[in-house]
């Protein structure tokens, strides 16, 4: 009994003593972070220097080239290029777009969705049919929408309090509203932009055109713009109000491009990895700040922190620049494929894409209740003086999905950042450096720092 | 045993019902504020067409009767005034000041300290001399200091993750650096300005001379222009590098103001209430945007959602727009001194003056843990879906703090915004309506009528 009990207080005690360290070791992430931290003057660089960077472009490889001298210049133990074949669609001109009221023509602003056909030369006049769904054109047919361009209208749902649900429910009008109205002969596509806040900023984001399908033109529209078009609609009733849009964007030949990678090599276990990472490629509108600046240069500064401290990973931790999230994914499915083809073992990958915002959390994507209930176990109250504690089951994202299929075991997480400004700048003019806050963006690379910290000593 | 399991089984039931009563009300306040909320719009009209409303100026009288009417035009129960006599502080001409560096001098913004004396009419110049803290001063002692300029110079402590804490932790070279410096001889102070970003604007707010001391006259410095100085200081040493300001600010008479006041009158008990407040008053450099017309929106907003609800609370609820909070605190006082005179009993009192960002949960002002512990059991899981579930010992607000004394039983409560951005606005010139998100802002109306709710319902 009395054995019983001293072990029971010496283990206590261990239990605390370790504890304490990684307490200890965090505050220190934090203070770093805080005190040292480069996101932010290195997302001044990647913004006012490189800019718009989508996959293809010329930006897009000055920014592989400067990202993997950043990383060298840290010193890390590897940093390397991953060669991936993407897809290199240009916009061309910039769009023109009216509203027809009887004689009156009402210049509009909007953005031609990524991977879009452009329309003729003169641009096209049609007229507009207004829809709120997908399942509206599907029921509407063939006799009501040949000939017209469709106009998804759906907003966000503002109850949502998480905005990326809000995204969420209203995506598919962008991502197979086109494909679906041309299967029911639409000649154009016009779409709510993907943003909650009511603004003049056409939101452009790919869509996905069907391989057997007819590609017809699709661009987004403000939100105000789309307002001010649906009241017509409601008042004035066609044919009096119709549409113009003119958009000259193209698909050229696919490129080599890269992922940038940084290494730290586990002093323990090199062959075992965890990843963290964002993507390095951004719509051509604006300079990538929040989506995804923030994200890869958080993820380098979680190398940069570890080197800083002069902590040594057991396992392999890699900071990976995706290329071609916005676009394609081909960065991601090609960082997954290589690392079944190199027999790499990964413990878990983090992918921060949501914006640099104050952090309060991760997703762990598909994990079971019990694996949930161990891991707020051990680590929230760690996390909780950073108020990142919210360990949920969710969404991870877009790079590192491909490895769940194809590293079975690999816990996949999304970095969770406060979403409520993300959707007013999301793939429009306004994402640049100016909209992103110091403290928030470094809070985010420590927060990351953390969790890797955890799993590294600990796994799950 | 079989009664006691039938009954413990009714009571679960019971306690389940009463939950999910509260969730559902709790999801419509939340609805209500995020698709109808109105604290955006009025923001826009205080920030916009009234600005700038400083104790005793014209403006604060037309914030006065504009949010009157307001609470008016919302059909409150009762809308009223309070009598409240106010400091009446004025800049006067704009601020001038030069680093003088041998024959050179270089422009730096500064802005006067609210309740400062005016410099002579042709301005100051005199040796500066930087130090970290009140103690410094002390230590120096009049040998060092007399007829010098004091440069209080301490910035923000970047490793507080919260940073009301780092602004609580470099406050006393503001609030009692220039009653110190007078002490000992000095002629003028200039101080950092307390906020942790690197910037051009000064940040005002008030200092407190003593009574029995002389009034030196004391501006704030931007961060960037008080690191050049400082970085001037350690090149070049005294006495090559002086400095020159120039202020007229003065005080004039004291002038009849008002809290501005709403109520929703209890069903079940008139007498007993539970407030909701922000101060009406800002500083004259901006709009007072977040600080704090955000707060007064907000609380005004708690009582239109119950009404929009039709929630008829058993206490009577009020919103309060305490005049006086910068430069006196004298509408608080004043509220809390009337109260007893009428003999009110106080519930609960809500402040919300930390900005109009998401919230992230509410301070409870001096409880015991076990009280807190309580609260959480309670209401901690109803919150989280909102994600404001933080419910922590911790401090409440200015305006509300003078009832602790005066009313016991109360308890006081402060509204727990996320921190990261609001030192960049606070007090300073860029504290405008753009800076200012529609959503984080109907989220915290949202979550005090939350809380409000709650209470009204359980008290605690």
């Amino acid at each position: 009994m009395k054995l019983k009990l001293i072990l029971s207080v010496f283990l206590l005690t261990a239990n605390q003593l370790y504890a304490q360290d990684d307490s200890l070791t965090i505050r220190k992430i934090y203070d770093e972070a805080l005190v040292n931290g480069k996101s932010y003057e290195n997302l001044r660089y990647l913004c006012k220097n490189i800019g718009p960077r989508l996959s293809g472009s010329d930006n897009a490889q000055k920014a592989v080239v400067w990202s993997k001298k950043l990383m060298e210049s840290y010193g890390f133990d590897k940093v390397y290029l991953q060669e991936v074949m993407v897809p290199h669609w240009i916009r061309g001109a910039k769009e023109i777009a009216f509203i027809i009221d009887g004689k009156n023509r009402i210049p509009v602003p909007i953005a031609a969705l990524g991977m879009s056909v452009a329309t003729p030369k003169e641009g096209l006049t049609a007229n507009i049919i207004e829809v709120q769904s997908i399942k509206e054109v599907e029921e509407l047919g063939e006799s009501k929408i040949k000939g017209k361009i469709v106009f998804f209208n759906r907003p966000f749902d503002q109850k949502l309090v998480n905005t990326g649900h809000a995204y969420g429910g209203a995506g598919d009008q962008r991502f197979i509203g086109p494909s679906t109205a041309a299967k029911y002969g639409a000649v154009g596509v016009i779409v709510r932009s993907l943003s909650g806040n009511l603004d003049d900023y056409p939101h452009t984001g790919a869509t996905l055109y069907t391989k057997d399908g007819k590609n017809i033109p699709a661009a987004a529209i403000s939100t105000n713009a789309a307002n001010q078009l649906s009241s017509m609609l409601r008042m004035r009733k066609l044919p009096l109000v119709r549409f113009y849009f003119k958009q000259d964007c193209q698909m050229l030949a696919d490129v080599l491009s890269y992922n940038v990678i940084g290494e730290l090599t586990g002093t323990e276990h090199p062959g075992k990895f965890i990843t963290v990472g964002g993507h390095l490629d951004s719509w051509d509108l604006a300079e990538g700040a929040h989506d995804d600046g923030t994200g890869v240069l958080q993820s380098a500064e979680v190398l940069r922190i570890f080197k800083a401290l002069n902590y040594k990973p057991k396992n392999s931790v890699r900071a990976v620049f995706f290329m071609n999230e916005e676009n394609g994914h081909n960065g991601g499915t090609k960082y997954a494929e290589l690392a079944v083809q190199n027999k790499e073992e990964h413990i878990a990958a983090i992918e921060t894409d949501a914006g640099g915002f104050t952090p309060r959390g991760f997703n762990f994507d598909g994990v079971s209740n019990d694996f949930m209930q161990k891991v707020n176990g051990k680590w929230k109250a760690l996390l909780a003086p950073y108020d990142v504690d919210r360990l949920t089951v969710g969404e991870s994202g877009t790079d590192i999905e491909p490895m769940k299929e194809k590293l079975p075991g690999v816990i996949l997480i999304g970095f969770k950042p406060d979403s409520q400004r993300y959707f007013d700048i999301h793939h429009a003019a306004n994402d640049v450096f100016e909209n992103v806050n110091k403290r928030e963006l470094e809070l985010g690379g420590a927060s990351m720092a953390a969790l890797v910290y955890l799993i590294d000593q600990h796994g799950f």
